[in-house]
């Protein structure tokens, strides 16, 4: 009623949207990929600093390495969607921000210089980039299945390297059969929010 | 041109959205707030976990503790926003799991029975949150300024407990005058996204 956001976008991206648990074969294409991309790179950052980096598991083999480390139970629908996404973190983001954030031309060596901070902002801000994914892939008209149960350290060692930390691993693709279950609960709004 | 989202929405919520630095005085209501929480509570956390809590600064007197706390480049914008919310972390979380995750009657006593566990869920889920939040401040027609310039131990302390921890702290209201700077670059697909 007070938003300002039509209702068929909010049903898109938020009331009608549910985390899919099967798909279709319907492929999902680079070029939808690079549409995501393009909107939600707007998603705000701290410094700008665009932590998130993105792995498209697209050939048999690689996805045959990933779902060696998913959890059991998450085993099936990665091996059914077209598309599945490694989300990470580059803890080497500070090398972009001569470029990415010139009005603090000195952060990459002072603020951002020491590699425990890098890691806890890409944390905060790669999961605000994930969250701005999740929402892209739904404005795609696509639906999404996050998750964290895999072998992060497994997972590291196959796709990633040092410099990057899986924050999750995202199935893609139009719903199939059965995709969901009921809808779950929420919190109402006096449980989350107080004043001050 | 890939997407199902109208240009509309993604201009309000992506592309034309900006991080505001400075507000009118229209206040924000409670009314409003209510319909972010009532679109934005439906967004994916794992295990339904939800833990995001907030905090609405309202009075002056709050206002005056809250900026005793912030960066001093924050100092100012945050003093001049209608609205101020602080966003934070339960991390008793899963004492609502069993409302939450009735499908998983075990995960309060098993799977998140250890605190480590769970405020690293509630880093990475809160912050996921965070991000709809921002998206639902948009959606309802406001712009949104998050910061992570404060000291997280004095907010606190001061507006907290020790089963709560700040992620972010965000200025919310009608944009005002010269309210941000150039948009700054973006990382290309390229520089984001790999193949395997």
């Amino acid at each position: 009623m007070s938003l300002q956001l039509d209702p068929a976008a909010q049903d898109l991206l938020f009331r009608e949207a549910r985390t899919a648990n099967t798909f279709t074969d319907e492929p999902v294409t680079d070029e939808q990929m690079r549409a995501v991309h393009d909107l939600i790179k707007y998603g705000p950052t701290a410094f700008n600093q665009s932590p998130l980096r993105i792995v498209l598991v697209r050939t048999p083999r690689a996805r045959a390495r990933l779902l060696a480390h998913m959890a059991e139970g998450n085993q099936a629908k990665t091996a059914m969607a077209p598309l599945v996404a490694i989300l990470a973190t580059d803890h080497e983001f500070h090398q972009e921000l001569p470029k990415l954030a010139p009005f603090a031309p000195d952060a990459k060596d002072t603020h951002f210089a020491e590699r425990p901070v890098r890691e806890q902002a890409a944390a905060l801000n790669g999961a605000l980039q994930a969250a701005y994914f999740l929402i892209g892939i739904r404005a795609a008209g696509l639906a999404a299945g996050p998750m964290t149960g895999y072998d992060a350290h497994g997972l590291r060692k196959e796709f990633l390297d040092d410099d990057h930390a899986p924050l999750m691993v995202v199935n893609i693709g139009r719903p199939g059969p059965d995709a969901w279950f009921p809808r779950l609960p929420r919190l109402a709004y006096d449980e989350v929010v107080t004043t001050a």
